[in-house]
């Protein structure tokens, strides 16, 4: 019998090519079709955080909020949103921070999270951590503490893992490419 | 005791004259800060859809995805992702439709809905129901059936049932302003 990773890594439809040429995109849009295994991903995420002491799911935008807000009505815990810049009513607390080309800068609402409170922040792909890493620096802002990072897939040759070391070594991925 | 429209109206946020002068924005974060409702929420809807015939849950991007997808999960079955221009692997279906100022485009990746499936779209608000209906376009541009629409609030005096009546009369939502 398959495990959920041989199952669910199936399901991703490969897209040779995309953005750009050499570049092997991971469709993973097939697995939200699937809602048996859906609902396998979200225990598979919530069983290993509900050993941990976490308040709050951080999703980040937009694929982050798509098993993030599940797994936290699984947890029962408060889900929120972090958002690009400009996306979210005031008052918000923001980060910038670099991209390959050009740079970019993330939100939350300002009290969405509050001091003290252990935060772990979902999305769906860890590449080279950027965005994860400044989504980190944005629930330190707000005075709440890291808790650790879950992701569905991980480009482990971008060494994302490296990034969010110095934030929390607590870092989940079901996939790994 | 209070209704469910009450309660979850009771945990919208008002913010003044966002995102200009004038607006009273209603800022629907603080609903996925309380899973208990949110579960209420999306029972609500499930328990609508239920008794119809549908197949498949689109989602508009993001807020669409919020309590979309876990409706489709709580109905176990597929939900795809409407998305903007250029976001979503190739192959795609699109739709280019006009907004108060300037014009957009959103997508779908083609055979995510099947010819003759009943689709239901799911997002945050309705306003003028521009991008509703042109998610409808979509759906039926992949030649799949709209079965309705749900939206979490509808802004009554802007008509947007209006835009929508020729494409599905099928219309819920729980919070109007």
């Amino acid at each position: 019998m398959k495990s959920l990773e041989e199952r669910i890594n199936d399901l991703v439809r490969e897209v040779p090519n995309f953005p750009k040429e050499g570049i092997n995109f991971k469709d993973i849009t097939p697995l939200f079709c699937n809602p048996e295994e859906s609902k396998n991903i979200i225990k598979h995420f919530a069983n290993q955080l509900r050993e941990q002491n976490v308040d709050v799911i951080a999703g980040i935008e937009s694929r982050g909020f798509l098993y993030g807000f599940p797994l936290a009505l699984e947890l029962n815990i408060p889900f929120v949103l972090i958002r690009k810049k400009g996306k979210l009513p005031p008052e918000t607390i923001s980060v910038a921070y670099d991209l390959e080309y050009g740079s970019a800068e993330i939100e939350i609402i300002k009290d969405a999270v509050k001091a003290g409170q252990n935060v772990h922040i979902h999305d769906d792909l860890l590449a080279t951590g950027g965005t994860a890493a400044a989504a980190g620096d944005l629930i330190r802002k707000c005075g709440a503490e890291v808790q650790g990072f879950s992701f569905l897939a991980e480009l482990t040759f971008l060494n994302g893992k490296d990034s969010l070391a110095n934030i929390s070594p607590n870092i989940i991925t079901l996939l790994r490419y």
